[in-house]
């Protein structure tokens, strides 16, 4: 990887083994990182580090720190990268492009992760790190209104649903290669983000292994020397 | 209207008045011929009309005539009008930006105009030249399963949960005028095709007043001199 003067570091959600970096908005951009060829300094961070991320005036990651810049969000840190950095890949592709990305992320937020989440919520909890875990569950049972073991009970009936809310994608990767067309954009890092969080806490498959979308999360595995893949997951 | 050589021929479905065209996908393209700035001339069509576009391959609308070029289907005209008028306005500003208005293509396909059917398609009978009625009930009953009546039946209960799907949408039109950002785009076409539908024939309220998709609406019904608004409709 290219080494810029100061690496970018990026706080990076991780389970009780610090490689397990699950959070699906931090893939999001550690792809685009990687995307534009930036050198990062990952810090693995768990829900009971808030303190480490206060400077971001919120709690949540991904939050990256470039140079004197802290930024939190990742629909902002790839906009901050793309302007930033006009210079290396375009992770958009122009301004039409990054109006329309703005679709497949609120698509990604909630259809995709909202699903995903009723699919394999409970299995984060076995990979937290224990000072996390009692959070987790009680911060979620707030969100949801019900006991993560509850929210993804009777799985195996609900994923046909699941999968066919995922046909926008799928008609899409019948037709070319890639959300960005035929090579990888912004909308590729956004939605496999989602499968990536999947695939790392959870055996359950998400997806059937003939899905024209399984052949395009392995094609996303195998970017960057296989940087996705390398993370624990199943 | 700029008038060409000659006119681009349309073919664009009618109900029994002939200025009431109800198709959301003929709709994508009368807006796109008008952000070409390309003059048209449209020719009312039936469903029993079906051997008048014979000559395009396949036997639904819209289908255009260029001169000898004769294509059908939506996406192949966008695509056709941006790669055959490269120096008029662009319909989707660059390769990304096409390549993933192909999403929200697919998401219109699906969840919008799919959701829409099961609240207005029951309308859309009384809006039909006679000869069209009986077609349109009985090929409507094979694809559905049921009649159009069952199809729509208690949609005050359902509409809530239709508007809930429109989320991607409405986040984005909360941070942006258009899908295509500060301008509309090809994406916006696609998305108000399906609402111009509705509206064209049925007076069910598929938004809330105080919706951002409703506010957008209304600023798409006002392009091009109000080509939309002047048709009839609800």
């Amino acid at each position: 990887m290219e080494t810029t003067k100061t690496a970018i570091r990026m706080y990076d959600l991780a389970g009780a083994d610090p490689a397990r970096r699950f959070s699906p908005f931090c893939w999001r951009i550690r792809m685009a990182l990687a995307h534009k060829n930036l050198s990062v300094e990952t810090i693995p961070w768990r829900y009971s580090d808030k303190p480490a991320i206060a400077h971001s005036g919120q709690d949540r990651v991904p939050v990256i720190e470039d140079g004197d810049r802290v930024i939190a969000d990742s629909w902002a840190i790839a906009n901050y990268l793309e302007d930033s950095y006009p210079d290396r890949p375009s992770l958009f592709g122009g301004a039409a492009a990054r109006a329309a990305a703005r679709f497949i992320n609120s698509w990604a937020d909630t259809v995709q992760n909202g699903g995903t989440a009723t699919l394999i919520a409970a299995d984060i909890v076995r990979h937290l790190d224990p000072r996390d875990q009692e959070y987790f569950r009680q911060s979620r049972a707030q969100r949801f209104g019900m006991t993560l073991e509850q929210l993804c009970a009777n799985r195996d009936a609900r994923v046909g649903a699941f999968r066919q809310t995922l046909e926008p994608l799928r008609t899409t990767l019948k037709s070319q290669a890639f959300l960005g067309g035929a090579a990888p954009l912004y909308p590729d890092y956004i939605v496999f983000g989602g499968f990536q969080w999947a695939r790392t806490i959870s055996d359950f498959a998400l997806l059937e292994t003939d899905d024209p979308i399984a052949a395009w999360r392995e094609r996303m595995l195998d970017l960057f020397g296989g940087l996705a893949r390398k993370n624990p997951g199943y």
